[in-house]
């Protein structure tokens, strides 16, 4: 019998985003892993030499997948999943998007472009009419679609609603990051274990202003950022995954407590994402008891990419407080992007293959 | 050569307060541990027997004291340091005062009494003027001082030096706490290793009130609660020592970072203060590191009766973000009460012993 | 359609090896959770909320069953699992067995009695010949059937299979044993975060003595005691779920280092155990890696129910070193518990309902 | 008024073991920080730009040293504390040796050479005798004194007053390991958090083998190793500073717990060593508690210098079982070179300088 899924290429595959990706897309539906690029050091070793693999079984037949360099010509799947750093990124994935490659970006680097898509399927699908702009513009026959900083995803899906129904102003968001954020091997222990560290470099201009894109507007091939203002406190805490964001919300049309919560749970997002293999059912859980959601407890929830909320109540300044949590390298990077890629397959944007 | 230091009795002696207070009285120059008072279960044995030391080594002299019950006619030490909770303190701190006895409380039960101090001797000494009111109003030859909260008290120092220059009108604070706040056995391994808890009991409300009373203005025998609005966001972390906590600040004459930094460096507190033997010299030590302070590293400073802030920033909503920590339970608890009862003590409201 | 799984109830289910059931038994093929028993001040309310829930989602059929007391006329099904502390274990266990019912233990009391088995049935099924004589003796018609303390389970698994082909004659064990062996709330975090404990109270003799049982054979209706002589070292450490054990070993006929982990790799245990719905696939598995088993990593696998081995290598003084890591609320409480009543109705020492 | 102490320079002075050193030399009676070495990337900055500072605050002195390169040429003070990884130790420290100063290396390299003492001086103060072998042998007019990896220096210090006085003949030693063993950044927080790693690169043998020539005998200018065996298992926790040793002991001649406990209180080691400034007095601390040593609460007993030991019983196999614990960077590196200095200069061996 043949595979008839769509052949896809991990980038960055060692690290510790391109390890989620393949514990992700283990078993997909839609998507057979076939490629695996990363650097130099690694290329020509097979995967299971080259990475230190940090969590769970790695498949034999991708552990004995031969890593190639990350170049169009060297890796031919259509669909590219990319865990590259920014540095590397800027320079690898145009050069996939203009080899006719759908790039799926999880660094920082295009995210703010006026022709790139920065998507939470559930939240911006339409968003994906950038891409016939960034097309045209930049003359590929490819494209590349970015996912937000994980902090920024935890927190857009739990304003998504709110802000669509009651109109957000003004949040505060502090947040209480995990260390897989920072990558592998990322944050020493001697730094992290009992303590805290109430800074991450780049992380909180990164928040205020990857939120207003993704909660934004689009207006033909444009986004009109949201126009509330966000002020970020970012936080690293000894939590293996799953970030934490409290939140404080200002509305044009202040919801009560009960109102909010309503709609969070009712969130269904996006049409178009429905029944996608990653899409969660529903996108955000609401928790009622008081002391959740909780990172360790509940970061698995939707395998990884459901955003629990709780803790909804008044606030004594804006108008709501609430606590959002979500999976950072999943929810809020490789997961993210399958869904991204699972949209564009399931519009036609991406061919499916021929069976 | 005689002892003529002021004997002082610790209440709640085998908590995790009552140990602090141990551990902070060691040497000291003006009191001494005379007795120590505790539950049913503990009383009669040697206090060695009766604790669980937690930290450092027992001083031989304290190990071998018998603990007596928690009885002004049985405990007659003229200074209390109270480390008992709510519960037990709403019995025991008034019995002590009106049995003429000043008693040093970490409890919630009357901080917000109006004619009680809720007292940071740097920032509000002259709150000592509630004592006259209450003695006369409750017929007590004694008194009750109070202690804050230990998040409450990170965020009032930190906010004194600019609220008394600039005028605070709004505040966001989110805590990181450790887990020594929650006294012991207190937190469960199984609930915070590896996770964080974004709730902590009633702790919210404490901190939005206890900081705009002992920001307030005494005035006759009354304090007028600051103005200014608090809105918090409490988080239980796998630290052990040192309360962290982010904050936005709006004022009505906002100052620069720079400004800030200025005021909060060269502010000095209360004249009354100075000298003391518990008054950290400076009360506030500015980092200019990126990433501090740190609860692990930072926690110490000034024999943990330093706030140390830093990040000191613009904010995007309101004027001004930065963190402050400091040790929550000596700056936020026992060495906060020992410098309370030290003021009394050189302000002469507590009879030195002749020597 | 009915439901003709067997009826069980679960005593201490409020506890941690209770909820460790209630997790472990959801949709079992076998077995249905019909009542749950627990201390008076839960008896009456609904489990939801007499339980604080610790991990992945309270079942809403589980969460609505009104908690029972732990006595045999109030509580009528015919297996019991018993997460219950030795204190009251000792009355309650036998008060089940008298009336009839199958009693599956998991504290220490009757553990080491001439006619209880201490199963765990890859290792010793035919221990089972025990019950008969239980029975007998004490003039029950139900019967007790134990766990092995968690520690010794892990150590237990991984000396099988080496000492029935090898003769083990001496062996020293020091754990690393995770906190949620001490059941909840357990240890305290001012404890153990950023600290181990290198003690565990009376840890060492039931290591030492209970894996002689375990591995003891059957001669009519005695155990008699494996001769090798065990020194255990128990430390507790800031893990979450997971004891690990390192072991020296010296045996009648030392094997190589590749000899054990040919033995240990091929073993499956008792052939009454195959298939069975909680036995795991093999048993052991034995990892290559160098720095492999890890409690946070490897603690899953089989569902919780493998014994991981790793590091097999020569010793020094003795013959043979490595490491062995389980799951211990699972394989070393609950899970294995399953397994033993799995085993009784198997050979249908338990009946099985008629559908 | 002069500055008549030592100059000495610190090579590896970024490292964790360099930063370690700083700390410990701050107001040191007889050794001044002079000079600062490290690699390429750090030559020529000062000292706080290069280094990231761990713990503490760093001195403004010891801030403004521009770093040298470890080149005996660049740095002339006579007395080298050396933190180098093993890798740069092999070229630099004979470079400065030969060059006539006196190496206090922390690196594995030397430690086995016949010709090289491996000291602990409360241990083996009369293994000096191999210095004069060295320069002769090497022909060079410094010398290179070693230090044991920080795990055998735990084990080998609690050993020795037991070997000199009942013989040791078996031991069997497990460990638990801190984080701050594998330097910095060191340990990935992504590795460590919520789990231990049954594993340290190359540790077990270094145990093994350095304990025996640390508590060998010296005789002309030769050390006979200890002739016990020693079996090492190793592991890294999730600990700060501290290495935890469970040791189970067998001997010539087998004392009671009793009289070990004796033994190791009264020990007072090697007479050269009383009274030096880094002496511990006592060397070893015996805890009576059930629970200690914990790394913790006892790390930093006697200024982290003393090896605090804890429940001597006695064991089912060998002899005696106990529990040691000691700094693995001060006792265990930084603190034991400079008490090693500290005895080399009391010795005459290093001269003092003129007054």
């Amino acid at each position: 019998m043949t595979d008839t899924r769509i052949p896809v290429a991990i980038l960055g595959a060692t690290g510790a985003v391109g390890q989620t990706f393949i514990r992700c897309l283990r078993a997909h539906p839609w998507f057979r892993i076939a490629e695996l690029g990363a650097s130099e050091r690694s290329v020509g070793k097979r995967y299971a030499e080259a990475a230190h693999w940090l969590e769970g079984d790695l498949d034999p037949d991708v552990a004995a997948i031969v890593v190639a360099p990350c170049d169009p010509t060297r890796v031919t799947s259509p669909v590219i999943f990319c865990g590259l750093d920014a540095a590397t990124a800027s320079e690898v994935e145009p050069a996939f998007a203009r080899a006719g490659r759908f790039v799926f970006s999880n660094a920082k680097t295009f995210r703010m472009d006026a022709d790139v898509p920065l998507m939470i399927p559930e939240v911006n699908a339409d968003h994906m009419a950038l891409i016939a702009r960034q097309r045209r513009e930049r003359g590929w026959s490819g494209a590349i679609v970015t996912n937000a900083n994980c902090s920024s995803t935890t927190a857009a899906v739990a304003m998504a609603p709110l802000h669509e129904r009651f109109g957000i102003k003004t949040a505060f968001a502090a947040t209480l990051q995990a260390v897989s954020g920072a990558g592998y091997p990322g944050v020493a222990s001697l730094d992290i274990l009992g303590n805290i560290i109430p800074y991450i470099g780049e992380e909180e201009p990164k928040i205020e202003r990857e939120i207003q894109k993704m909660l934004g507007k689009v207006s033909g091939e444009a986004i009109a950022p949201a126009a509330f203002v966000v002020s970020a406190h970012a936080n690293r805490v000894p939590v293996e995954h799953g970030h934490t964001v409290c939140l404080s919300l200002g509305f044009e049309d202040a919801p009560t407590p009960e109102q909010a919560i309503k709609v969070l749970a009712e969130w269904r997002g996006a049409p178009a994402v429905r029944g996608l293999p990653f899409a969660p059912e529903p996108p955000i859980r609401v928790r009622s008891e008081p002391d959740r959601p909780q990172p360790r407890r509940d970061v698995m929830e939707g395998r990884g990419m459901t955003t629990v909320v709780g803790r909804v109540r008044a606030d004594t300044v804006l108008d709501l407080r609430l606590v959002a949590m979500s999976h950072n390298t999943i929810r809020g990077a490789a997961g993210g992007s399958i869904l991204n890629a699972e949209l564009m397959v399931s519009t036609g944007e991406i061919p499916r293959r021929p069976s």
